[in-house]
């Protein structure tokens, strides 16, 4: 019987087979993506795997149903796999706001499911680092949350010879869509062929332009002008203080293709540009609103960070360990008459917090001895009385004898 | 906008609401499971949470179907939301058995799926400690995994006082089966009366026995008897060596109600019977060879602790630490000119591992002072210059002024 196309199984390293996912690896992220987020001072939070699906049709329209694991449960309600973290991070913020001061700093690793028409190893779900500021409207939320974003990849190893995050503004845009008197309702519509730019080809982008009013030259000239706005000045003051500047550039061709964002966007790329974005954010002034039906109205920005991408570039670049059993003891049992003393020093050891193992059945000494090589193990200890145990070290092959208690002590 | 009926959004404490889970709890109560394993040499994996729908009938029958999240998605395929773990894990081990040496030791920390009539504040997703050792017949591996499941338990602070673990054997109950002349084509049958002995009427009991050819009284003699046979003789034996003897009775009552189980079955309960129990499992010696269509034949034990009685468990026993943001300094920002190095302060403090808040906006110095005393910091910083910080400890009120470059060494 076979998984879902689309779907990862994650095995213990290594690795059965290049189809297979690293559990290890995956465990790695997720830590290294806490341990930051905590440094920050945010605090995770979770929600169903399944919501409404009205929850999500709120935000993105009808049209996202297209793209959703959606069904209908056995109690007749829509429901639907969540496909992205914010819409239930809404919810849940608009649910019981007044339990917290703000800013709200909260993050979640969400599993994120889409049915998209499937391609060639293309997945139908991930883990995302979502990281969300709730409550503040001022852009120094703004570049905590890039600094937090800049520091989660360099906790990986990554430099600023590895990637760049580039800062852009819906504000910005929007003055210039202004200045050029665009219309109101066609604001959107410019936005998209703005996030589609790099990859549509010139002349379709001119003659999309030209339908609004606008000309590709005085939208590449705002481009390559990339003067920030004071916002964005702020933001970029902010991050130099933290010695964070080298990490960003002002970039206004990235601006995001939700419809909800509402100012400061930005991405973070492998500065090679080999991948797909590592990461992207902005602010989303309005969606908590939206979601509460206009009962709560907070200000919020966050980014998503996947681990698809992340992990291919930090395989890319060496990064990623591997990993193994983590053995601290292998404890050999080659006189049977000892197994009962040696399940004791096995028990007396797990205790302490070693990692410990052992044949559960009897086996040959070298087999054994084979076996502890093969997990790594950094030690092993042979019971030799009830009062005397033999320690390898097996790196430095030293050994030596220990009372039964002081067994520990010599493990450190 | 609600959530589903029978799930549940985990908020950081303090929680805001009854209705609400902790997200910290959780992380809590996962990181003592993953820290056991890891000290038992038990590796992570995991597998998608929807599944072919096949791979659940395939094990336990269509009847099913009844309590699953099932569903046909965009591919007209068959799926379901994962009701258990086990089905995936023999699926995973049968596609890769060869890669890994016998046995195999893994765990997993899924979150399964449900969907059952709903009854008040009946849940229908919760999380599953599953840990499984594969390809060890030899009742060694029993207690290898009896042990875990204590020390799981004595992790939290449990104690003897606390829970006990009902040792039981599907072997055992099928000696008496036919050693009282049983008919096989009835012992599935039995076996379900034997699982609902506890919580089903002495009459209705004696009844349905008698149908089979069997009295109550010989059925409680052989219960009462609690006389281990050898496999469960050595399990006891094997125990006692690791000191854990005192945590394990013989309890013949418990049989499971899961048709799959062949061996060794158990379950941990608190000792008071105040709580539905806090794990079960035991021997499935046919299940991989099932899954797999006959194509892998490994003999296969596990258990399975689900995070909800465990977590009520730990609450009515005092166990459950109250969490907070464990902020280690909070900086003080007093004098606005100084904001650049305070940025500067806080990212070098957060770049060597420290939890970190402040203020990203200006505020008075005594809001600033009530905040970092809610958030529970051990300190406050203040820099003062360009060359000197103030840090205070918060518990002791000590206060001290450091070189900028010098602060981290005073927080420790």
């Amino acid at each position: 019987m076979e998984r879902l196309p689309g779907f990862r199984d994650f095995y213990p390293e290594p690795l059965p087979h290049a189809d297979t996912w690293s559990a290890d690896a995956r465990q790695f992220i997720f830590d290294k993506w806490r341990n930051v987020a905590r440094r920050y001072g945010f605090r995770e939070y979770d929600g169903p795997p399944l919501e409404p699906l009205e929850l999500f049709t709120t935000k993105s329209g009808e049209e996202i149903v297209g793209q959703l694991y959606n069904f209908t449960d056995k109690g007749a309600r829509a429901v639907s796999l969540r496909p992205e973290m914010t819409p239930t991070l809404a919810r849940m913020v608009a649910a019981h706001e007044r339990n917290y001061k703000k800013p709200i700093k909260w993050f979640a690793i969400p599993q994120l499911f889409r049915y998209e028409r499937q391609q060639k190893g293309r997945l139908r779900e991930h883990f995302q680092f979502n990281v969300d500021l709730i409550g503040e409207t001022d852009s120094a939320a703004d570049a905590e949350l890039i600094a937090l974003l800049i520091d989660t990849l360099r906790a990986f190893g990554l430099t600023g010879q590895d990637f760049v995050i580039r800062l852009s503004s819906r504000n910005a845009w929007h003055e210039f869509f202004v200045s050029k008197h665009g219309k109101h309702e066609n604001e959107y519509e410019f936005f998209q062929i703005i996030d589609k730019l790099e990859r549509t080809p010139k002349e379709e982008t001119e003659k999309k332009l030209s339908v609004l009013g606008f000309s590709l030259a005085d939208v590449n000239q705002f481009i390559e002008s990339g003067q920030p706005t004071a916002e964005l000045e702020n933001i970029l003051q902010n991050l130099a203080a933290r010695g964070l500047g080298g990490f960003v550039k002002i970039d206004y061709r990235v601006i995001r293709g939700l419809a909800y964002y509402t100012g400061v966007v930005f991405e973070a790329f492998d500065a090679k540009g080999e991948f797909r974005a590592i990461a992207g954010g902005g602010r989303y002034d309005n969606l908590v609103k939206l979601i509460s039906g206009g009962k709560v109205n907070l200000p919020a920005l966050g980014f998503g960070m996947g681990d698809v991408v992340l992990l291919e570039i930090l395989k890319a670049r060496g990064l990623l360990p591997k990993f193994d059993a983590n053995v601290d003891v292998f404890v050999l049992i080659e006189d049977e008459t000892l197994r009962a003393p040696s399940l004791k020093l096995i028990q007396d050891l797990r205790a302490v917090g070693f990692a410990v193992e052992y044949s559960l059945t009897p086996a040959k000494p070298d087999k054994q001895f084979k076996r502890a090589q093969e997990l790594k193990a950094a030690f092993t200890a042979k019971v030799e009385s009830e009062s005397y145990v033999r320690i390898r070290n097996l790196k430095s092959r030293d050994e030596i004898v220990a009372g039964f208690a002081d067994t520990a002590n010599h493990l450190r």
